[in-house]
């Protein structure tokens, strides 16, 4: 997720004791090698790779390397020369892509708002021969093309070989053996785990081609997936310790916190994603039961809903009209997000009650029930459309405005299916663009006891990314135009990205609970 | 100087020996930093360079740093970033040039022979500011355009610092105090001496842009100004072993040799070069008296005028017309060789004579002077045109005759004056190229006795490179034409190259030899 928000002169405060903690989390990368794959295309025809050695490279030419698996690591290519002496600094361009359809976009023709930077294409000049070419950089990729900008007219370059060294976090020894009823589910579950080990580095980044940084709507996602698999928790810990050691200056955590050179908050609310942090924090503490990080992050996590409700909060219960633009909820230009936003404070709330709980402060766990309770209730009067059936936000009618209001109580028992289909047919009404939001959609369906729907929809929407060759899951997945790009440019979507990676967690949690384990 | 030749499956015969020195000669190299100038242009507008740390720079934006000098060195870029926090990567192009007119040209738009990995243009990620971004290669420069291909919409890149860590082998400590009769033959040597303090690294270069390599024919001109001025006697010696340690299978002299990754001879072949090496020899031990290095090349720089003798001769005593597709002697497409290489034969054979003489062995002495006398002989005969009252090879009149015949004693006394003014004003004929052939004119002139208009061109030609805007001399220079390049694009030419480096020579030893020193 990328969103642009600039305050000037932003000073986040940080907190010593917090950061100190996350940095002790740090973890320890493993690395696993991959070697080139034995087969490669030389200028579009198939050949074995080991024959590279026999085939010198002239001005023009390309290898495509298909590593077969989609990989976050560092390419070291192993070069030499035929023909003449080499009389002249080599010069090469690798294109690394997530996607076959990556490369066939000329990076120069973006010119789309986020950096072109993000682009994954390197020119190297090559002044010896033999060499290992070891790139510093980390890429996330399946395929390496390289192409020869030149040699010269006396010599050729010749690849004598090429390999990646693989980087993660995440450890599979972890994750528990299972069996699918179909391939199709086991498919899905294992492309949406290397999604989420992928993305299991220093921190649970959002994505490793872009941005490669923490956002606390996909750290939860992460997390809650990392529970029923790699249980990484020591860096979901450190990232909750992260988004508190570093907030704005009023105590408001950050949608994304930067780790280099020091941790730093970004200068970017998203009133959801800090709502959601008392939400990941009791989901942490109930896999953890870790009552240090209970003490440490209590009041932070409190402080999230505390400040909206201080803030945003009219007399009526509900929340402004103007606090629907501090949201993110999902990408969309059209969507209204006030009621969506309510539900998001209202599952904060309950949350914060569950923590206080946890710390045996009954008087606050009460308050924060009572005010969940409240918000709901409003929510429902203010809300709700007995003529439409369905719940409106400024008027609109949209899938998320259902969805949150589904996953937090407020829906009506029995009109969630309804109005989920009436608001998924609507012409014009906002749709869902991110995996993100399609999450929120099947939990909502889960919850209001729609299994098969919500089964059915994920294996829709997730498949399709699968039948369009995807080893990972995507950012952005629109099923009728798989080339859509938020950015303008395929070339800087992401396609491994984190908030895509709940499948493995609701099919190990809803789908196939009982009978999965061998 | 860049010539194609390619023998297939070129093996060269290596002496280890002989390279086993050259490698114990390797120079230390002597590093000076120089800093970023004080005053810079910012998108063509001038400004302080301390300014800069005020001064963000967005996509598009442009630096443009002029040192101010000709520098042969490695880059580091202090890098920080403003506004809001780093949350892409910077992406920067650097394009480094001799000449300022170099950074009009876009790479984009060369294609000519030579490679195009010449092109001194650099593309750069930076992951994580702040930043110092040591650039790994050695770049030839006096200017750096910095480009801002992209920041982020959220933060623009800074340029604290900049700084160029010099390389050179040169010693300007043993460079003689002198004073010049006015200011432009000081700025001549000067120029002069910076050029080959450029080139004076590992090896004595041609050039440090390109090719960065040791050519025989460059070598023996930079060797006589360094014994000059520098004195670097250990590189001339490595030079020479170097040459004689890797050769052609027959014995022959590569035109240049290769110092990476082992000493290698190239397959390329120039029999004026191959023939100039006793003639550098001789000079070098006329320099330094040295016997040993006399007892380890006497016999293969022998071989190069014996080759010639057994291969090319005729039973006239001159070489057959179609030698003179394996020389040099210029830049040209239309020159005759022929009769300008047999000049270069007959001082080759007085070199070895004159290195038998060194050795003792009177009577190989006799015999290599008696057959440079023969050829001598038979030049005037076979070339010497006395209804022209010029030399012509092949039917061909041109100056690079003349002047050749002129250098090994075949010119009438008394003859050369008219014979060049009519070789240079004949309309159609090969003109002088290059700066190594202007050299020889000059030489030519001198010992024709021609001392004023050899003193009046070498204040012309390297004069006008000089009134371009010069600090070190050209790979090749047009009065008339600028920006004329062999290669087809100003981008690859060489702007500081070692065969433009003997007006100090000239200077020291003929033009004010006795009154100069202080």
């Amino acid at each position: 997720m990328e969103l642009i928000s600039i305050i000037p002169n932003f000073a986040p405060r940080s907190d010593p004791k917090l950061l100190a903690k996350a940095e002790a989390l740090k973890p320890v990368l493993r690395y696993t090698d991959y070697p080139a794959p034995a087969a490669c295309q030389v200028n579009g025809e198939a050949v074995k790779t080991e024959s590279l050695s026999a085939r010198p490279l002239r001005r023009g030419d390309q290898v495509l390397l298909d590593f077969g698996r989609h990989l976050v690591g560092r390419l070291t290519l192993n070069l030499s020369a035929a023909g003449s002496h080499q009389d002249a600094p080599a010069f090469i361009q690798l294109d690394f892509a997530e996607l076959a359809g990556e490369l066939t976009d000329n990076p120069e023709d973006y010119h789309g708002w986020l950096s072109r930077s993000w682009i994954q294409q390197e020119k190297l000049h090559l002044d010896r021969l033999p060499a290992e070419a070891a790139l510093p950089r980390r890429y996330a990729f399946r395929y390496v093309r390289i192409t020869v900008l030149d040699t010269s007219p006396k010599y050729q370059l010749v690849l004598k070989g090429a390999r990646c060294r693989a980087e993660s976090a995440a450890d599979w020894a972890n994750v528990p053996e299972r069996r699918f009823p179909d391939s199709q589910l086991r498919q899905i579950y294992n492309a949406s785990l290397r999604t989420l080990a992928e993305c299991t580095q220093d921190v649970l980044e959002d994505g490793p081609k872009r941005d490669q940084r923490l956002w606390l709507g996909d750290l939860r996602l992460e997390a809650l997936t990392s529970y029923v698999s790699f249980r990484s928790m020591d860096v979901i810990k450190r990232c909750l310790y992260l988004f508190a050691g570093t907030r704005f200056p009023d105590g408001r955590m950050s949608a994304n916190v930067f780790t280099s050179p020091e941790p730093a908050a970004d200068d970017t609310y998203l009133m959801d994603y800090a709502l959601l942090y008392p939400v990941a924090l009791e989901e942490y503490l109930a896999e953890s039961g870790d009552a240090e990080t209970l003490g440490d992050l209590l009041e932070p996590a409190l402080e999230q809903a505390d400040w909206v409700l201080g803030h945003w909060l009219n007399s009526g219960n509900t929340l402004e009209a103007e606090a629907g633009r501090t949201g993110f909820i999902d990408w969309s230009d059209t969507l209204d997000r006030t009621a969506a936003l309510q539900g998001v404070l209202i599952l904060s709330l309950e949350a914060c009650a569950a923590l206080c709980g946890r710390a045996k402060d009954e008087g606050r766990q009460a308050l924060y029930q009572t005010q969940a309770e409240r918000l709901r209730e409003a929510a429902l009067r203010h809300f709700w459309s007995e003529e439409e059936k369905c719940f409106l936000s400024g008027g609109q009618l949209s899938i998320h405005t259902q969805v949150w209001l589904t996953l937090s109580g407020v829906m009506p028992e029995g009109r969630a299916g309804a109005a989920f289909e009436k608001a998924l047919e609507l012409p014009g009404a906002p749709r869902m663009a991110t995996p993100y939001m399609h999450h929120h959609y099947i939990m909502a369906l889960l919850k209001a006891g729609l299994k098969e729907k919500a089964e059915a929809h994920l294996r829709a929407y997730w498949g399709a990314m699968l039948n369009a060759g995807a080893d990972t899951f995507w950012e952005c997945c629109d099923p009728d135009d798989l080339q859509a790009s938020p950015y303008g440019g395929m070339v800087v979507n992401s396609f491994c990205h984190a908030w895509s990676c709940t499948p493995a967690y609701i099919i190990d949690r809803y789908l196939m609970k009982e009978e999965s384990r061998p």
